[in-house]
């Protein structure tokens, strides 16, 4: 039942936006009962978080290419990949817009806190591989992922696919570390 | 006349915030007739844009220390003390939800533009001075500021003293450029 709910749910999502969406309407897709819906998901907003969540997950895997450089570009390549689709850029102006009533303040932080909890293994990984010093994962990740998102929600420019490269060697060996920066200009 | 209606507003943005602010008020409270205000400034978002721009340039100035740096610490301290502030949070989050109607698109860009006109100077200095290589020195702002409007726009994580310097770390070294990233920890 719950595939069929976040399945009809993501449909719904991709044909008529985040507004969109009916519980009615995610039920009948799902061939569901409306009232299984509330008490398993308990609101909408909730449905459409794991909804998100779970077609992130699958849009937006965790590398584990054995190097932090590779890990980090390919999870930057395909960030920019789903912030570039129409749902992505949706969903990601439509977190920036959340307020400060309760449900906003539970969705954002529920989203975040599963989303990070995924990515910063790619940190953690380099820094047990002796990779990199002990630093915060969550700070990494964030010097990674901010640019993309501040495109998309703060300046609305749009996003190159010269762009996580750039970012990676940055975040990797600064702008006075090393070749690739000189040769990524 | 343009100071007098730019002091009112930025009174009026601090007492009732971004949607509070009438035009007739802030002409009573400067003393020019509304016709004036019009005349001048097209319409009330163009007023609120300009006098927050005021404001910024004033909060947030362009350092010139001689290197790059110090620079870049210095305009990332006053621009987290800036977006810590209430006004400025409110406002970075305003910004984050403008839409796509063409006075949001023209706000959005009118408001981007003047401020990385601004602030890409420091990079483009440093390059003068053959500090770094010769990369886009808008990239490297946004390297800089993403993060710090990622946590009040979208996670809504507080901003800490120590976040400005660890950026900086970040954005000159990398993770892997030198002792400066293994002491910031």
């Amino acid at each position: 039942m719950r595939r069929a709910v976040l399945d009809a749910t993501l449909d719904l999502l991709h044909r008529d936006g985040l507004n969109g969406v009916a519980v009615a309407d995610v039920a009948a897709a799902a061939g569901v009962h409306e009232t299984s819906i509330y008490r398993r998901w308990g609101k909408k907003e909730n449905l459409i978080v794991e909804a998100l969540l779970d077609e992130a997950e699958e849009l937006i895997p965790i590398p584990d290419t054995g190097t932090l450089r590779d890990d980090l570009t390919a999870y930057a390549t395909s960030l920019t990949t789903y912030l570039m689709s129409p749902i992505g850029t949706a969903f990601d102006r439509a977190l920036a817009a959340l307020g400060d009533d309760p449900a906003s303040v539970h969705t954002r932080s529920q989203y975040w806190q599963a989303r990070t909890a995924r990515s910063t293994s790619i940190v953690t990984r380099a820094i047990e591989r002796g990779e990199i010093a002990d630093v915060d994962p969550l700070r990494v990740i964030q010097m990674l992922v901010a640019p993309l998102h501040f495109r998309v929600v703060m300046t609305h420019e749009p996003l190159t696919p010269d762009l996580p490269a750039q970012v990676v060697d940055i975040v990797l060996n600064g702008l006075k570390g090393g070749p690739e920066v000189a040769g990524s200009k």
